[in-house]
């Protein structure tokens, strides 16, 4: 659709929410360098690659475990702590002192953004509330941002929901923390399941494409899977798309 | 105190968490101003500066109804348009339309900050995560900040807490909120009642002398009332005394 075409047909909105891991940031790259730098200082030789992989993976499932209700609700800087430990097992690696567990965990306080992401904010911000919707929690959030340079209005997410997405709660009581009604948002991912969830409960929808988000062989999220309010290939385009000046 | 010797004597601390209404932003001004255009526009001649004293002066009986258990957690924006309502029947205003209240409910989303107030937060971001730490609700923090260029790195306060200063809760959970002990916070704020209940919970803390956040009359907050870790004059001061760079 023209970008002046969906001006028009978008009805006005207040506060575009991000989501962060892949969307706003790149989380594999920057994971896999931290993890080969952590490989190097131990002289350890493993696939680094592999290792953020099956660390990531083990993201959905620790997160069920809260949103199920058979764990009450856990930040996630616990749940990738505890997800290091099992992946450290799995690749055999022994001896890692507390500290350096610590300094792993926070990997994902120090994530960096794609190269888009802070120019795209920055214009983004002249229009709208611009806040994060992530299953981050506050203090990753905070950190990563802060190193990043992200300019975001507010950090808002699962922890300030108490609930992870894509749960209906982590959607609208960061909506009803800015007083808004979920047509009064958008939602602006590289995930379709996201965008999906966000639309089931009122918001708007925006997608931004991260072919690279799981590497060079991505297979998920290559394309829109719905008729999503706006489509981007970066945050950038997404400005152009909603008339915010560069 | 020299700024050396204080920066030699002060543990290390990671963020500084801000009082936000009269410490950052002159609340009084910005309301009176608000007032008497809303005055003008309605043909109404009143003494609006006692008028937004009334409505201040509202803010603490109001909270103290939350804090006591008597009303469960309320974010402040519903507490001041209670308030409000209260102030105009005083004053014998009439058929203020609800669009009107919201409007003028809303002018606690328009304060202006103190000249220094955007700068000083600037050069503490280089060394600090800089937060608020406020009753004030999370939406209206949000578009204050956004409005007056304020660079936090996170919007923390009574909403976040679910308590209001000056109770333990609303220090203590908004640190953890940062995975932060209270000897890794500084509270920054103009109020001595403020840093005597952030410090016996733990946090730093730094007076800001505001002298005429009351107005040119006010007679409460002239001094620091007991040895805080930093007095200043500004944010600005207040950088340079933590060595923050221009």
């Amino acid at each position: 659709m023209a970008a002046d075409a969906m001006q028009n047909t978008l009805p006005h909105f207040e506060a575009l929410f991000f989501d962060v891991f892949g969307t706003t940031v790149d989380w594999r790259t920057s994971a896999v360098r931290e993890l080969k730098a952590f490989g190097r200082s131990k002289g350890l030789r493993k696939d680094w690659a592999a290792f953020a992989d099956k660390w990531r993976a083990r993201y959905e499932p620790a997160m069920e475990e809260v949103r199920s209700g058979r764990r009450p609700f856990t930040i996630l800087d616990v749940l990738h702590r505890e997800s290091l430990i099992q992946i450290l097992a799995e690749f055999s690696i022994a001896g890692v002192r507390e500290s350096e567990l610590d300094h792993l965990t926070a990997i994902w306080h120090r994530l960096d953004p794609w190269p888009d992401s802070v120019r795209g904010l920055h214009r983004l911000k002249h229009r709208y509330i611009v806040s994060t919707l992530s299953n981050g929690n506050i203090g990753l959030l905070a950190r990563l941002s802060k190193r990043a340079g992200l300019p975001w209005d507010a950090i808002l997410g699962a922890e300030t929901a108490h609930a992870y997405k894509p749960q209906a709660q982590a959607y609208l009581r960061n909506a009803a923390h800015l007083a808004l009604k979920p047509e009064a948002c958008m939602l602006v991912s590289a995930h379709n399941s996201d965008l999906a969830a966000a639309r089931s409960f009122g918001f708007r929808t925006a997608f931004v494409l991260r072919p690279t988000e799981h590497g060079p062989d991505q297979t998920s999220d290559l394309s829109a899977a719905q008729d999503w309010d706006a489509t981007a290939g970066s945050f950038e385009e997404l400005a152009d798309k909603l008339h915010c000046p560069g």
